[in-house]
């Protein structure tokens, strides 16, 4: 069973991450993408791409906004005022730490949501104390996690702006724009991917809870009626979504029987996660969809229904989709004094938002823990879908002497479209070896007899199989593995 | 002529940019990519990663780092110190100027990297008074123009943070992690590409001096006399480069004649730059490489040469090649207190460093200065390269009832893996307009006859000329043209 530190030092180790500003400590909740994470990110971003922004049944505009914004925008989004944890700080050793989930840890309760006042007394009633020092904790205040900063050389509140803790924001206060520009007749939507800050308490977990991480968001602009009938959730009514009810027990039942029960908008982004999870390798065993209870969801939602991925530590939520209402567009349009209302038919409207909103750090992860596998001979096999794997194939020389045709072979296959890795470091066991723990799924060998007839060894990483083929079919036969493999 | 106001109504009208929090009188200085935008930054960015990157002699690694970062980075790069503009602000109004830019407007003269007490005195025997009020204005102090926040709940010099001023840092202080993991031996290069944040005193010109920018920056690793003497630069000996020499007068040479004048490391990059400027529709007689004098040069740089870009109200930077030599890595390892090596030959030594960094935004407004025309007919026309295009082909019915038949060829093409738009409003006449406006190459007119003969007319924005092509020929035809047309 692979542990979050196997998967740790697996990425650390092969390139996939670097902990930010590590020579000088860390940044507590950063990471860096080293080249092997970017390659896993760019697959990501491409599936992700396919399925929610080009293969569409109504417009998806892409936009890309500033990470940097103006107070106006959160006083309106409500973020200054609710997007909050609770903490408390040690009288004596002066750790801070996030008070609701001290609680849950200490006693196995859910203080999700409690009021100061409510987690205050849980702490003063069970005598939790500092886990560090066992000192007394300082009595619960609410703390905003959005980093803060001045633009422009003047200091006060109105050159105050903030990271964006999502990337939703510049979606809504870019709605308008979009609908002039584009017309904006419903449904239709806008999708971003980018930079999110959150000035989380306590970060933890590699990957998981994240102060600089990355979102992949669309927001789904319909009609309210549209919301609950949906017809692009059509060619999706067969599909099975693995589902917790707030109600109920978990079930595995298809999207055409969870109709009514949650609303169509919902499902439809539901039933496309399960899809770009799959084809991006996680276990689809491991995926549920969890709707949320009410004073578990954000504060612009009247409906959530979370994706959750079963990782060896615990369930993990790697999505949310969340029903905002008009919440959103009408904060802004009473705060801007402006209307925002998009075409319905023969009316103008204020739309309803839907928004799959997907944390790409924390979808990462899964794919590194359900993939990264021991081979039985104590190395690890790191078996990424061809979609994410750093490369397509690797090119390895047997022995240093058969370096030109090894370049050449590489140069031929480069120019195919593949993408493709040389080594010429060590025996070819070892070639393999690193291939493996990198997650290359195929290694092309050139060998003494690829002098003599023009033949190499394609061998595969899963299988461990090889087969012999001949270079004038090398890239189509690499392709149609890969395709195999891909499906 | 197309002017800077041309530009930025186009640039808006069309959905390339917005302006960030528009709706709550913007942020200065920072900007919103639109939906064609964003496809016109995706081609520069495959434009260069692949000159860049991919077709290198050497090992580019890419990584993808936090935009934000610990205050331990920024005193060792010295950004700290030094990463300062002069501003003296009104006393009557508050309004806050750029020192140097201020007497530059006013007087004429260069005066950049002048000290503080150069600056008041040219101020006041020169009585530069506020140009918003006429009131008087004070003493010139250094603004620091990083923005500043706190990681975590405790404010103290410890979590202080930073939103970096250049993509840079993060590959300096990622460096030790990219030799131990994939070895490191001189020449190799780490390549990153994101946002970038500077607090300037006065943003201006659209996307020419902004606040929240865009870089694509590579850091060389080369031996002191690799920068000198670089192999790779071979192929670019033939190459010309227009060059404004730091003595000299503006000279039209071959690179080869311009080593020993200039590092070769910096000449590599240069014909790099020159070779992707045309790539992405940047007029080739509108670019020069300057040598930067020394006053001028970053608190880092030994050499600079940068180059610029002819726009209609002057010249502008848009890359700068600087020769960082061993600053940063010595800067950090004594900050950090570790070695930073990497290996030549059988050495370990202290790396030399060339960077190339390129601005994304000013690339940008110069492909949209360069290529926006008037079609002598009172209409705009932006004649943008296929690469950077927002889409390959347009698809147009020539009236309503022809919506199946049009659709079916938008299928047809796009599953061929071409970038497809379609549109059925208004006339053809109009979405011919409408194409041209937002710089797609080609369209394709579906009409009565194509019902018959499975014929359809392929319309080239630039010639304005048609020619009828059956449909089975149609996606190999249009690959055909945006081919010459990229060449």
């Amino acid at each position: 069973m692979v542990t979050i530190d196997d998967v740790v030092r697996h990425a650390l180790e092969r390139g996939f991450f670097f902990p930010t500003a590590e020579i000088y400590g860390g940044l507590a909740g950063a990471y860096e993408y080293g080249p092997m994470g970017v390659r896993l990110l760019e697959g990501i971003v491409n599936e992700r791409r396919k399925r929610f922004v080009f293969t569409v049944d109504f417009p998806v505009y892409e936009i890309h906004g500033s990470p940097l914004l103006p107070r106006a925008v959160f006083e309106a989004s409500g973020h200054l005022e609710k997007f909050n944890d609770p903490m408390v700080q040690c009288k004596s050793c002066k750790s801070v730490y996030r008070a609701d989930k001290l609680i849950e840890e200490k006693l196995g309760i859910d203080a999700e949501g409690l009021s100061l006042e409510e987690i205050g007394k849980i702490i003063k009633e069970n005598d939790i104390r500092c886990p560090r020092c066992g000192g007394e904790l300082s009595e619960p205040r609410r703390f905003n996690l959005m980093f803060k900063t001045y633009v422009g050389p003047v200091i006060d509140e109105s050159s105050e702006a903030y990271l964006r803790p999502e990337t939703a924001q510049n979606i809504f206060i870019a709605f308008r724009r979009v609908v002039n520009v584009f017309g904006g007749s419903l449904p239709f939507a806008i999708a971003q991917r980018g930079e999110a800050y959150r000035n989380e308490i306590s970060p933890r977990r590699f990957l998981i809870r994240l102060r600089v991480f990355r979102q992949m968001e669309v927001e789904l602009f319909t009609a309210p009626e549209q919301v609950r009938e949906f017809s692009p959730l059509e060619r999706f009514y067969d599909r099975k979504l693995r589902v917790l009810r707030k109600e109920g027990k978990e079930e595995e039942a298809r999207v055409r029987d969870l109709r009514g029960k949650i609303p169509d908008t919902i499902l439809y982004y539901a039933a496309l996660e399960s899809e770009l999870f799959e084809a991006i390798g996680i276990d689809p065993n491991k995926i549920r969809f969890r709707e949320i209870p009410e004073h578990a969801r954000p504060h612009y939602s009247s409906f959530n229904l979370d994706a959750e991925v079963e990782l060896s530590f615990g369930r993990v939520e790697v999505a949310g989709n969340a029903y905002r209402t008009d919440y959103d567009l009408k904060r802004h349009a009473e705060h801007a004094g402006i209307s925002m209302e998009a075409n319905y038919g023969n009316k103008r409207i204020v739309p309803h938002v839907t928004e799959p909103s997907i944390g790409i750090e924390r979808l990462i992860y899964a794919i590194l823990e359900h993939n990264l596998e021991d081979d039985g001979r104590g190395r690890k096999v790191l078996r990424l879908k061809p979609s994410v794997a750093p490369y397509d194939v690797a090119v390895f020389p047997l022995v240093k002497k058969l370096r030109p045709k090894a370049l050449e072979i590489r140069r031929m296959l480069s120019e195919s479209g593949l993408r493709v890795r040389y080594r010429d470091k060590g025996k070819i066991g070892k070639m393999y070896a690193w291939a493996d723990m990198i997650g290359i799924p195929l290694a092309v060998t050139v060998d003494y007899d690829t002098l003599k007839d023009g033949t190499v060894t394609i061998r595969d990483r899963d299988t461990r199989e090889q087969e012999r083929v001949h270079i004038r079919d090398l890239a189509d036969r690499i392709r149609e593995i890969l395709k195999n493999n891909r499906s």
